[in-house]
């Protein structure tokens, strides 16, 4: 039983609070939010302790691990904190939104045995899980292609995509982590394209694109493409296509229901997307807490670590030097 | 090059007269209706012979073979007459809406090598005829269970339904046709119960109904099971399925393009299915004329016979006594 | 906090036990099996109390609500004790493989208001659901043809299939009951066609079939056909399609994963269905669970009741006895 | 009745006599080839004439119009010679490998209304006709992104790609034309990446790519990207996706039968993609006869343009000189 402990009550904190408290092998060990109401709020509906600071949860005795899911400038401090009180720790991406912090954080923290995960929750869909597996198992031959499909429902509040860092260290960042899992090798090169689409006058205010393309290339030539926008009126639109020497896999989205409905003039009405993350990856997220638990009882290595955090950053500063600049930018020019 | 005159310019007759002129192997010999103009029309916009009468289609050296799409009424004659005139000949089904008439042409005809094939387009068709092929090559081990769905994009005129014969000799035939076919084997029990939702008024006055299902079992016990609507708004719904020891096998519908569209609220919404059997068939009625041509020049067997058409009408008659009667009747009863 | 105890440490009882455990809104208040160990197992594995009779269970302060799992003989004697006890009872279909049993069971539990409902879990399936919410919206006019496809992935062992009752109580049961949630209006006749080709052998020693084929019709003459195998070795196929006047909807299977393979001749290659009723209908089982805990909350009303699963009954006897006898039975002849 | 003749007896060359052959509108006026064998052949099985020259060609009363299918290299010439015959002229792409001999081919015929179509079969496709009738029709809002997937069923002879002029000249010049035809505006940039994965030594020795990825923006910012390769394993992709503010459109790939097979293990195999372009594009190439026999007889403007043939070339140009020199390639630089 692994007393796990979470900072921050926000959407994203309150599902991992609860996958916690469901989990068999797992307890919630209490929860912390800067906005003590928040935390107070989930405590009592979950039946657990609410910390009154981040410091008590990291000093306290039965708590076994972190899952940090407060906001952004938070999480590099939280992440050597827990390892400096050697507890597991489970941190939402990005881990920050500075590449040097990132990096002053990989230093903080190096040599130390204290697991890192960081919440690129993909790696753990079922769906994009099998399809690595069937490459990995040679059944696509040697991969050439892998094309990313990753649409938001809608458009974030201004004050989200104002403090979001830009659409490739917030949205594509995920894009960049699954292109990488896909790939099996690191990426030298990436070429991003930004439009203003969705919201023109909100993007040019805070420089930063709703619309985006980005082809990544591999040492050996493989490619990558991931497609973004902002706003997908149909729904949350989530799909991978592996494409190799001796085949094609495609993971596909999710819908609400397997109902589908015929007309006059229209077949195959089928239901919406899953709408949003917490139920389109909702066996991912518990997964996700699966293998933190594995990893922190030393039973399995992480399969999402801090390392690949700051590689996927290194994409996404890279991707905003190529759009600003016109070109094909090296990864080496980045790291 | 076959020459080939047609004799009924309704419909059916027109689609086939013009699959014969623009076919490689065929010629379109001439064209006869009883209603001169209709004939007259096809005649001028196929650059074709209009015949008088039936009589001089047979008697006429330039014509090889004939097909006939004239009113039901007329088949049986027109077959005797055109195996009289030893010509080979393809005939629209159903032979006959009377058995005995059946049976009666069955023995005039008997002995005969001119070639007679019945119009059961299905057989044609390449999904069906790949799912057949499918089958007996075992990949899907024995087979159970037979699944026809097959109904009509829309209701035909009072006047067509009234001198049907009723759906299962007009509509079902087909679909007997069908298990049949797939089947392997012959039927021995038919059971089938008949609705009027669609038009019961109608349907009480002609004594006939609109939305039924009919259950087929084999010596093996293999069973094989129709539904038919005489009415879908969404278009001609025209399915196989097929269930074995191995697997299944289903012959999906047809839509106008593979067109998807995802919209708020839906997904995956579809065109409409290729409306109505000229479009939907169209492959297959080209295959048919291709077998009719081998056969009358005697390089392969017919695919679909003067005893396919028998059999299936021997089928509609148990279907109608089956609903009369509340019971399961054997073909044994009819024959 | 319903405190619901689990009578039965089978399979499904387990299942249940570990839904109840985990369910916000309940909690598991022991467990009892007649083979101790397997009730000590689920008690230790779930922190839970092992009851040592059914007894106890029933006169326990600490339970408010009985969920019977225990083998099917002892299903009508325990919902008889539970509703004695004053505590809402959900009992696993069938109630018993007797009518008569039933039939008795109804009378002397007439009258009360404790809750009794039927495990008949398709009735909250999501998809299953949503398209009987559109049906009742009018999304396809009136409902004219109901097909239920439903075959079993695999034979179950002999000893279960010479106890089952027959495919008809055992496993159509469900099926039934899913043709009268959709049809909306009560069965009057019955036509059923049974084959032995999974296991001939086993079949003829048990006088039993495991593919059938069963029609059902109402007053209004609407229709429904269920398809039953015992054996689809592709898997655990349910599907549900519900044709009416103006549209057709189809509640379609559920695969593993949504991940589809394209390879050299063969492509749109898919995840196997689901496997089995556990994985199926997850979603199902935890709905049911909520209704019967809103029921014996008392807001809301049942979505399966007592009367559902003897309705069910009536139409497997009907089903029964119109194989043997080669005709269409009324319900009425039954009940 | 449009009397045209055809130059060149390769694949494509023969299909289209055969399609004008058989169209009910258009007479087959002859064949020419420069391998006089060839064209016999072809004018033999048509029962058409054999040309001497294409000089007989464009001197001949009983030719209306010339349908070019010969090597690349005599396209421009030919058309000069058409147009100067005042013969309305079909041209398969590309106009000349050299875009410099296309703007003075331009230049040669400006100012003629003799019709000038090039064979962009795609655009006559009657689905990815209906997805840009749906955009135009506003059914998915402003469009945002287009996403085209298009890969070749398997290598050409090493002598093809040899001569082809590269992979942008002769293989995505098809998808760079499709972009055009949905954006509805002209694109302004074009930034490609080129991988050898499916034959590296043959892609070296031409200094050649067979894995490319190209995005294309317009001055509103809308945004293509085309996936190509020159292998997939699993028969001829031909994909088309459209992103709008309101919607999303997929035009899918084309199966050779619409059945499906269900066993252990996996289910919804399907058939392969129709293979190769004459069997997948065989409605657009009958679609694309219409419309150039439309606008020979005046009564429809063409739908493929010289200039859409022009400008694909200038994206072609475009994008090799993005991938030599790893940056976004404005038109304007090349055109």
């Amino acid at each position: 039983m692994l007393r796990i402990a979470v900072l921050g009550c926000g959407r994203i904190g309150r599902m991992h609070a609860a996958n916690i408290a469901a989990h068999p092998r797992a307890a919630l060990a209490g929860v912390y939010d800067i906005h003590a109401p928040a935390a107070e709020e989930v405590a009592a509906s979950l039946g657990a302790r609410r910390f009154d600071s981040a410091e008590d949860v990291f000093g306290a005795a039965e708590v076994d691990a972190v899952l940090i899911a407060s906001s952004t400038a938070t999480h590099a401090d939280f992440i050597e904190a827990s390892v400096a009180a050697g507890k597991p720790v489970l941190c939402e991406k990005p881990i920050d939104l500075s590449l040097e912090r990132v990096q002053l954080c990989a230093r903080n923290t190096s040599g130390t045995d204290v697991p890192i995960m960081v919440g690129f929750c993909r790696r753990f869909d079922p769906g994009h899980r099998a399809a690595r597996a069937a490459i990995q198992a040679g059944e696509i031959g040697d991969l050439h292609q892998v094309i990313i499909t990753s649409r938001d429902p809608g458009m974030a509040p201004d004050a989200y995509i104002e403090a979001s860092g830009g659409i490739f260290r917030d949205m594509t960042i995920h894009d960049f982590d699954l292109a990488r899992y896909m790939l099996g090798e690191e990426v030298e090169t990436v070429t991003a394209t930004g439009s203003r689409l969705v919201d023109p006058a909100l993007m040019a205010r805070c420089d930063d694109y709703d619309t985006v393309v980005v082809t990544l290339t591999t040492k050996a030539g493989r490619q990558a493409v991931i497609t973004n926008s902002r706003r997908a009126v149909y729904g949350y639109d989530q799909r991978v296509e592996l494409f190799g020497s001796g085949g094609m896999l495609i993971s596909e989205n999710h819908r609400e229901t397997l109902v589908t409905k015929h007309i006059a003039g229209a077949t195959g009405i089928s239901a919406p997307l899953k709408d949003f993350f917490i139920e389109r990856y909702q066996d991912a997220f518990a997964a996700e807490i699966d293998n933190f638990i594995d990893a922190a009882e030393g039973s399995a290595p992480l399969d999402a670590t801090f390392e690949d955090g700051r590689r996927a950053l290194i994409l996404a500063e890279a991707a905003i030097r190529s759009v600003a600049e016109g070109r094909t930018v090296a990864t080496s020019e980045i790291g």
